[in-house]
């Protein structure tokens, strides 16, 4: 008996000191970051001096060369591009709505603060003028698929405010982005207009990618500002009338070349061994993508540039990687993974950060429930930090291909989700919109997550 | 063994089934707050139209009007004033301030951005023009204590952007802007500026409340925007010769009469058991005081709101309480523990938000230990709408003299404190820098917490 107890009491001590020791490194990474103005500046150059990137874009090859220098300056041991080519979707110049209301002689108009959807085709140069008719959901356009026919189907897609996660909210309305002009399409409609996929309380329209199903005609398909859809839906709601213009020049150009941007710290026990973290660099074309995704590329900057400022050696190669295309065509991330699996690399782990630049709540893990058990236990670390869970779940658009191919661990960083969809994809995503600290405290915590990694394993 | 085990499984059952009855009441306040304009658009109305409402000016009494006003409109059974007395301190126009280098024959004058500190005297008409001295400390105050004779003291208070709780940073930098004029003028200062109390990236400057020792002269004491005060102190620190010009017409009038306005939901079991929810109704006179804390009492107004609106009859009294004259005084929280006491009124607990309307994250309790654990078994309900910590320790200004008074247990709301700084008591605190869902987030989470406390005491 004594002897065990001793033995418990050495282990418990061993186990002490171990986290004694860690909690120390952590204090350090925390004060770098904290007491530093470098992922701040650095996204601050990235929104003002790169400003829009959408892939395929000039800015897309600003950004590329705006990322290789930070991450120089960051310290990476060595920085690269890997090429792959994009998607060229583009706007051709401001889009442009109104619709009119006929009551006896009189034809009232008023305009409609629109964003095409990424992906979106075009209307000809002449634009849409044609009824509109309003379908509250996916029910009602089967029950009345009949009415649909050359008509704009406007959408009354709800950003539930209810839901406690906004992503969820999100994921549902965010349906009538993705499906809905193709399920409109589907009965003969011949373009549609959405509900921005927010529930801010102003009135910016929102962009974001929509799907086209090939079995059906491409037509084009607009976000409102949601005081906008309020309007006109309580006038379509009432029995209105309505005609709608609609004109948009967007559509594809040919593929283009871009690059995920990459640089490492070389491991110093396995350096053929990788922990990647990220962000992505391509961002929608009316804003500056600020937390969508500069804040994860910022990020993951800065969790390179801290561990390198403080003196920390990683065992393994941590590799910061700021992916291309994430936003309408993720190949980017494809690349990724494809020339990992072709290469036969071994992958330890993969965070990345898409969820904004806001206070630190979780990370979301997407690995075997045992070894979540297990690294639950480095919880009480992190909380005075700001994360407070390690949620069963989650990831990120850009890693989840590495996972697919080669089963590596993954996680993503979440933050507070209160404000993101007030910003995402919508001109009001810019610089001004970041607050330093939160942005900090999320690059500092993901610091620490990569530390414990690099030194625990998974 | 059996009828015990029998008796635990029966009890477990009615564990599990109060659990999920308390589950499905939160789900519907939650639903409530989340789902209503009210507590934001109350904030609008009380930020557009009312604004500043420093105790004793004319926003004092516009606010107790819209108090009584929103408390009627969200459903209380009986609305109130109780009388108080309040200081009547006020900045008498525009402050000014400026600097000159002298460098040979030239003289460089750069003018600062800055507010005169809550309470301070002002410096006359004339205004004073004298030589800067910088001091970055108070072990340097009292080591250089034979130099600050007939100057003006430049204090390097910096707020530690190191420290993880804000607050902390506050109060130390914080100590500057209270006690800092009083200990220079004990060597014979002139006048003070700080650096304003906070680590922003603006040049705002931030006032807020000074303690004069009576032992000392009252001399005048302003704030300074950070980025006018590194530059100040940059060139005092390259030995430059420094003059600084400093006029504010601050001073006070002689005290006015205020109120706390009240508003309760009688208690349907203990009718004479009072339950009090609150924050402060005034607030600094340079901005509209929307995190502080219009935020607090829109946040207590929607609790009694929401609990009324699904219908919730609270055993106890719930009390809503606006306190007067929080920022230099606490008149009204005094007022309020005073008549408590001499009607030898029972109360049961006190919440107040003070600390913004910003993301939930915990409640801090000022509770015997054995209580706060055992209230902590409800935290996991909790979690869900963002308050992961029954936190030992907090409370609030307001509700700390009932606490001294009675012994009530009391607890603080603890929002997110990563954004509280950059705008307390500035002129950036306004209604376009709170986030509707965030402001609703804190009300919902406060309105569960009373919900809880009203079934099942403390």
């Amino acid at each position: 008996m004594k002897g065990i107890v001793w033995i418990l009491a050495f282990l418990s001590c061993i186990g002490a000191n171990a986290q004694s020791e860690d909690s120390a490194m952590m204090r350090k990474i925390a004060d770098q970051v904290l007491s530093s103005p470098a992922a701040y500046e650095n996204l601050r150059v990235l929104c003002k001096n790169v400003g829009a990137r959408l892939a395929g874009s000039p800015g897309m090859l600003k950004a590329e060369a705006w990322g290789q220098k930070a991450l120089e300056a960051a310290g990476a041991d060595k920085v690269w591009l890997q090429e792959c080519m994009v998607p060229n979707w583009n706007r051709g110049g401001k889009d442009e709505a109104w619709y009119s209301i006929k009551e006896g002689k009189n034809v009232k108009k008023t305009a409609l603060d629109i964003l095409a959807l990424g992906n979106s085709m075009g209307t000809g140069a002449k634009g849409l003028l044609l009824p509109a008719i309003l379908i509250n959901d996916f029910n009602e356009l089967e029950a009345r698929q009949a009415e649909v026919k050359g008509k704009i189907v406007v959408f009354n897609n709800i950003f539930d405010p209810k839901n406690l996660n906004t992503f969820r909210s999100y994921m549902e309305s965010g349906a009538y982005r993705r499906q809905g002009p193709s399920l409109a399409a589907k009965y003969g409609a011949s373009a549609v207009l959405i509900r921005s996929i927010t529930a801010s309380t102003d009135n910016n329209p929102h962009t974001g990618g929509l799907l086209y199903d090939s079995a059906y005609p491409k037509i084009p398909a607009a976000a409102m500002g949601l005081k906008d859809a309020d309007e006109l839906i309580a006038q379509l709601r009432a029995g209105k009338e309505i005609t709608i213009f609609y004109k948009s020049n967007a559509g594809f150009q040919p593929d283009a070349v871009g690059h995920n941007v990459i640089g490492e710290l070389t491991g110093s026990e396995f350096p053929d061994r990788y922990i990647t973290v990220g962000g992505h660099l391509d961002s929608w074309d009316p804003a500056e993508g600020a937390h969508d995704d500069g804040a994860g590329c910022v990020h993951s900057i800065e969790v390179l540039r801290a561990l390198k400022a403080i003196g920390y050696k990683p065992r393994h190669t941590i590799k910061v990687v700021l992916f291309a295309n994430e936003e309408n065509g993720m190949r980017g991330g494809h690349k990724y993974a494809d020339e990992a699996r072709a290469k036969g690399e071994k992958h330890v782990f993969a965070l990345e950060s898409d969820a904004g630049g806001f206070t630190p709540r979780s990370f979301g893990f997407s690995l075997p429930k045992d070894k979540l058990r297990n690294i639950r236990a480095w919880v009480p670390l992190f909380e005075p930090y700001g994360v407070t869970q390690f949620a069963d779940g989650g990831g990120g658009a850009d890693i989840g291909p590495l996972r697919a191919a080669l089963g590596t661990p993954i996680a993503g960083f979440n933050p507070d989700g209160a404000r993101y969809f007030d910003l995402h994809h919508a001109r009001n995503d810019v610089f001004e919109n970041v607050n330093k600290r939160e942005l900090d405290l999320g690059a500092l915590n993901m610091a620490l997550l990569i530390y414990m990694v690099d030194k625990y394993g998974l």
